[in-house]
């Protein structure tokens, strides 16, 4: 993906998380839960943001899911 | 997948599912199970609310299969 | 995958599974198996009922193999 | 992948097996190890029969590797 | 993924840890997490340096996170 | 992908490995490690040989890491 097409819900969705700076869950696919902040997506990547402040690159194909 | 291709047998039965409400079981990569309505598709993700009326976004990808 | 390439091997031997409604067993990334009746496919998706007439959208990148 | 590119090693030393009818041994992702004989490959998916006479659809990006 | 897209954020962020020589933990998708330095990034692979001086070249898309 | 990329870096640093007959430890997604030597690679796999002389086609997409 060479850039994120805006017109695409799901897009958009985490665009309102970083908005609104909700409080997600996110899951991914080694079973690890981590909680926080999504501060900002690319087509490959979120970066998250969790309560100790600590930043993750979290590679978006093992993102199984977005609880919020 | 820049659009959804409406003309696919998978996107018209995901669709079908949003439109009657249907319940249905997810099973992802992880293992877990969430059972819930799809509300909508797009090309990468499902978004899919709960009994608990919790709102999840599914990565295509890692969702294994749709029981319904 | 915009459609299903009818020339594949592949593409072809499920067809004929579909065509004679063989039984057949699916294992699936988590390591699930289903047993049951493919009854069509498309680029991304198989449609599969069991036994007990429960119907799965399988996503075509997580089922392992097919056996039959 | 539309067609198989024959120009390339993977695919030659896979056509090599099939010719020889050379017992391999095939890892899977779930960890399952199957041995017998490949007899086609496409772009996305190896035909393997084992010792039974059991007959795989295997997809190939969930081959870890094959031995022989 | 033919070139890097240095416009992208994930790209520009990997590039920051490279040049601060910054230590991160990458998670990948076997549980594994390994600490160390980021040497150099391609479109497919991280080039990782651990403490005892171990290199690793870590397909990207099994790597599940980075934190730093 | 259809050719290598001899310009990658990740393309070149196993064409030295290879080169060097460097002995190198794969982990594989199901957390096998094999160790060996690679003595090709193409876009789809990598050719290992190990210390038994048993031959491996590795798929590349499924390899977390080569250490080396």
């Amino acid at each position: 993906m060479a850039e994120l097409d805006t017109g695409l819900p799901s897009v958009r969705q985490v665009q309102a998380y970083i908005q609104e700076k909700k409080p997600v869950e996110v899951k991914l696919t080694t079973g690890d839960v981590l909680a926080g902040q999504i501060v900002w997506q690319d087509p490959d990547y979120f970066r998250l943001v969790n309560g100790q402040q600590e930043q993750f690159l979290l590679y978006r194909a093992t993102v199984v899911y977005i609880k919020g």
